[in-house]
């Protein structure tokens, strides 16, 4: 592609930051408190208002019920939009609550199960009330021991509460199913892998997708490769953007393996141009959404790395010559279409970043514009540092 | 359930061992030529008979085309029967070529993909004649380097090729379709995992369901967990048994984590007695098979040791109380339905086996029943020690 | 060994039970508070001692500084005594600390580095006035990205913090350096295999040694090849026993791969019998201790079976016949040696640890008898339930 | 480091291509022949010069014995010198006969073991012969089932052997010892890990160091902090570069994760630069070596990617700033490090690597000079296609 097809192209790429990434965060040792941590949603709001002054691609912020919940959505629709932010994807809370222990959707008790789809249909509501287009579900169900729970009854009684949540979705909302590998459960995960995720999708309908996580995969998995595959299926929903090394690390997109999120953004850009329009309106509708959990990092700069990681990884992916790769590819010449591949990810995009960024009057540095705009001295002195405990907030 | 019941439902139990596993094989460093070893389709039919002879639950043998082609299969089938045989799954060879250096039936080339077709269903007209009603699909298709060839591309030429096969198979026959996380592909696998292999079998038919092989995941997948699922929606298949540490090791089954083949069989007993009629006739119908490479193991005696610690698995999978099982599981009782379990496991079930044993008249044990019939020193002396390459045969 | 033997080796069974293990902990997600768990070490004691009353193989507890800190420890220690159980390891923590945000004893700034040295050496003053033998160090030290800090810069300052350490130990003290593959650190950890840890031990002098956690190793690692080689080393020095099947799940031992557990426990037996008296010492000087967070199994049964399960894998492991085994081996009779090893593992060893128990007078069913004693519904009125954030206490 | 600089420190680059790396190689499964591939040792020198010719930077190639065994090694060295080529390490070959089936230098017997010996002896008459430094030794040795053999006996065998190998090594030689997490052991492998190498080294003197071959770790080792600790400690020896996914794939390196390779490669242009004389020297001193079986690629265009991918990783790694890194590492400034050490990364040597081979007269597109010299095609025409089995050559 021509750099001014990148630069038109790069202007249409958008990355959701989580609302949770802005408040403290930690692993089950510690959580260290950040100087200037958002408190509550409307700083969290405030915070990714910053990220997408700065970028240029971040308009929107998904949120975390209950750690989001408010009395008033419309105010805080409003709020998110006087700072050219809009509503992203509504993530349930599954896991937080006392009844929760052996499961939610899967729980042995009914009485459990029909509260955790009453959170999620309430969920629903906000997605009403915000006009979110997307339920981002993931759950922590799944066992510690041999024998624990009866797996097949399990599947039941999720695929029977997913149903329930399914019927109640807005016309165009979609419900995005989060796969893990492991964690919290350590013997078994009722949604393990994208095949089960797959299957479930199937039997619930059209507007039922898979979630990609990029932390929530086996040792040597290829990704890219169930991305290309759920894209041909029409089953891929949307992505959520971290970096690992060994199990679900959180850590800032494309830090530990920057040519594999290259690699999983040549699978996009092809089909966004596929022949099939099927595979392209698949491709267009992704929800590119950034889920990771800052335990010794600022979290704002955290969240800039993040999305300008996912930028850059796309204008490489962009640049690759793919007539010249297919042909290659049709001729059986491994080298040569490796060499091909290669090319994009070699290009220096930096320059042509800031050609970006330039043109539309943001700043050339983000990061650099970040640290020199007082915002987080000025948010440090007025929210202070919070307390925390281990984990995640409850 | 009650020792009793035990002993029957052992004579129910069938395992399937493999042609290949009775020649010489070996890693890619080096094969190490066995005495005794079998050359070719009758001495590997001798030596299946001679495992059943002495385990009386090993009845047929599995073939793998090319290598045990043979003129007249009319005359095999015969050979196979008179020593208590019959002839089991049918396993096509789509890696030896020189042509499937860059895939079979995925092939970029349509003349491979052609070619490699027209080898399945030769090998279906090798079921017909044998009276196999089990297609067993292995494919080494995949890539070693990031943009080598179209993923999707791939997807869709092995769908195409996978129609035309499913197309040709007997009335009752079904496809059994295998997946493999890595090897040989290094990079890419087109058949990875059992979503891949189940979605391909959806869109085929209700025949095509997924064959699992206990050396193709990526560690510390719940293989348990894999088979529950795929037995709720009627799609396993069948087994290939073997162990391993670390890849796809191929050694003895049940000798690296014995515990792991206890809880895959609990999941089989547990569907065998499901209220789902579905459910029942899937498990009733799984093909259970052993796929090995015994490198530097005696290859009878490993055979052996793999049909028996099936068996024993099996047996101790029995022994546990599922009725007290679930209801500590609707109870919530993590550990006392995790105890439960582990009953079963606990158990020492070689009294059980030798009762067995003598009911039906076989040896006691019969890996010395073995080692004391002379069958090794007379197959040595006849056979001698074949020259042996790297790898498999070819 | 014949049974007497085993019933009189049994005897010689010491297994620790940690003191956070009687307490609430949890994943990053959530703690769920477990009604009764022990609120203070005081009562932690007293769990540790119910543990000893039914089991008559856990005589000491590990405390962990600063959550154990008490102003009497002369106090604590006869408090521990009149309960029949003896102080065991100290655990220093250098992960709760503000100022450990980027490591302790290998973090950049010396401040930060001598605190911590500090507070270890106040750990071995505990240990003076505990009478413990055993200093536990576990580091959290790590990075989460590349290059955020100099990997062998950060060896140099753990040496020399060890040096420390190491210097002031009581003179027949030991430090036990324990390993851990990743996390907290997620790009790096300081001593993340058993080579830099023995590598440091090497450094420091004989009284260092390896501590083996069974959590702590990458998918596929032989650890009781590790355990072998330590032992040969004359440094190993401890273990702490948990399960997983992923990550450092610290689930109760034994219960994801009991095979393993019995693998590790027949390199220890035979070391105990080795003719090299130094390899001897070193095996009876093992320190076997419990490191098990539970996260959703009640706490007091959770440890029972942790130390049942290695009571069972001990008197498994001391049922091989070593001699045969050996002699198997040196013969390289591949399946006999492994068949031998095998036939430990499959005895049913409840009879035995029936008749074990009976011979102390101590309960033939600890579990149940622990069920039996009102001792959980005792304490749960005593102590309510605790509240409780997410991971470790703080 | 400026640009001028970076194009000196260039000049200094050596890597090492291997003579089997020539020749045809496969999988178990296959070894598919390639036309042209070398037959002999000639024809593998051959084809080493034409990787030097026109990269500048593989002025010597590796051997393995018996493989490349010749009568004559002052011919075979002077045929090598008038390619501009020396001979580089030494590699025996202690698994493809038929006594190594159990091992070789840890074999139960000792009969074999002195073999084993003698054959590493013949080895070292060669270094001697050929003017060779290194002796490379990595061993199969391992067991495939649990008690198959006594694990410290193997341990105790195998440090005799090394002794005796040692104590037979020219003056200045060295004793390259690699260590291999797997295969084609596959439950035990005498040296599992850079822990068990270095032990060895140490117990054998200073002139035994340890070999780090990429491909050799578990999932998510990180490989660059083994490399800073070997070269603190003066034990790193030298390396086989190749990549891989899963297991020991041996594919081209650089191609599956360059960042790995680039962060490898920074540990190494620090340890050049450091304050510590002996860490410099032992980082001048490290042998850089590719070790890869090309399966389906063109061999020597598999070579030359893989010479040029060290070229490009050690180039970016030049660039990055290392003063500024030191400085925010001190600082504890997480981001800012990880950003400057990212900026070396994220540069695109290509222009950089033009000027370098444009200074030295070298094609300023090795592959494509390749492709165009019509070398492959005029080998291809002399040698022919080679029959080829399965794995490695015998």
């Amino acid at each position: 592609m021509r750099p001014e097809e990148v630069l038109e192209r790069l202007k249409t790429q958008r990355i959701e930051t989580p609302s949770w990434g802005y408040g403290n965060s930690g692993t089950r040792f510690k959580t260290f408190p950040a100087p200037g941590a958002a408190r509550n949603v409307w700083e969290k709001i405030e915070d990714a208002a910053e990220v997408h002054r700065l970028t240029g691609i971040a308009p929107s912020i998904a949120l975390h019920i209950p750690w989001d919940r408010t009395e008033d959505w419309e105010r805080l629709k409003r709020f998110a939009e006087e700072r050219g932010l809009r509503i992203g994807a509504i993530n349930p809370n599954l896991f937080q609550e006392e009844e929760y222990k052996l499961g939610s959707l899967a729980h042995p008790d009914r009485k459990v199960r029909d509260k955790a789809v009453a959170h999620v249909l309430e969920c629903i509501e906000i997605m009403r009330a915000t006009g979110s287009r997307d339920l981002s579900l993931w759950l922590a169900d799944g066992t510690n021991y041999a024998g624990q729970d009866h797996l097949r009854a399990r599947k039941h009684r999720l695929r029977e509460a997913l149903e329930r949540v399914y019927a109640a979705l807005p016309a165009h909302g979609r419900l995005l199913l989060e796969y893990k590998f492991f964690e919290p459960g350590f013997y078994f995960t009722d949604l393990s892998d994208w095949g089960t995720a797959y299957a479930h999708c199937l039997g619930l309908g059209e507007r039922a997708q898979v979630l990609v996580d990029l932390g929530h995969h086996a040792q040597a998995t290829n990704i890219e490769a169930i991305v290309a595959f759920l894209l041909d299926e029409g089953r891929l929903g949307g992505f959520h953007f971290n970096a690992r090394r060994y199990a679900d690390d959180d850590l800032i997109v494309g830090t530990t393996n920057p040519f594999e999120l290259f690699c999983i953004y040549t699978e996009l850009v092809q089909a966004e141009e596929d022949p099939d329009p099927e595979v392209r309106r698949t491709a267009q509708e992704v929800a590119y959404m950034i889920d990771q959990s800052h335990n010794i990092e600022p979290k704002l700069e955290a969240m800039l790395y993040s999305v300008l990681n996912c930028q850059e990884a796309y204008a490489k992916a962009l640049l690759v010559d793919y007539v010249a790769l297919h042909q290659a590819q049709a001729q059986g010449a491994v080298l040569e279409a490796h060499r091909i591949l290669m090319e994009g990810f070699r290009a220096d995009v930096r320059p042509l970043l800031r050609e970006f960024r330039e043109g539309l009057g943001l700043p050339v540095d983000p990061i650099q514009a970040h640290r020199n705009s007082g915002y987080l001295q000025r948010v440090s002195a007025e929210r202070g540092t919070a307390s925390a405990g281990g984990g995640f907030p409850s």
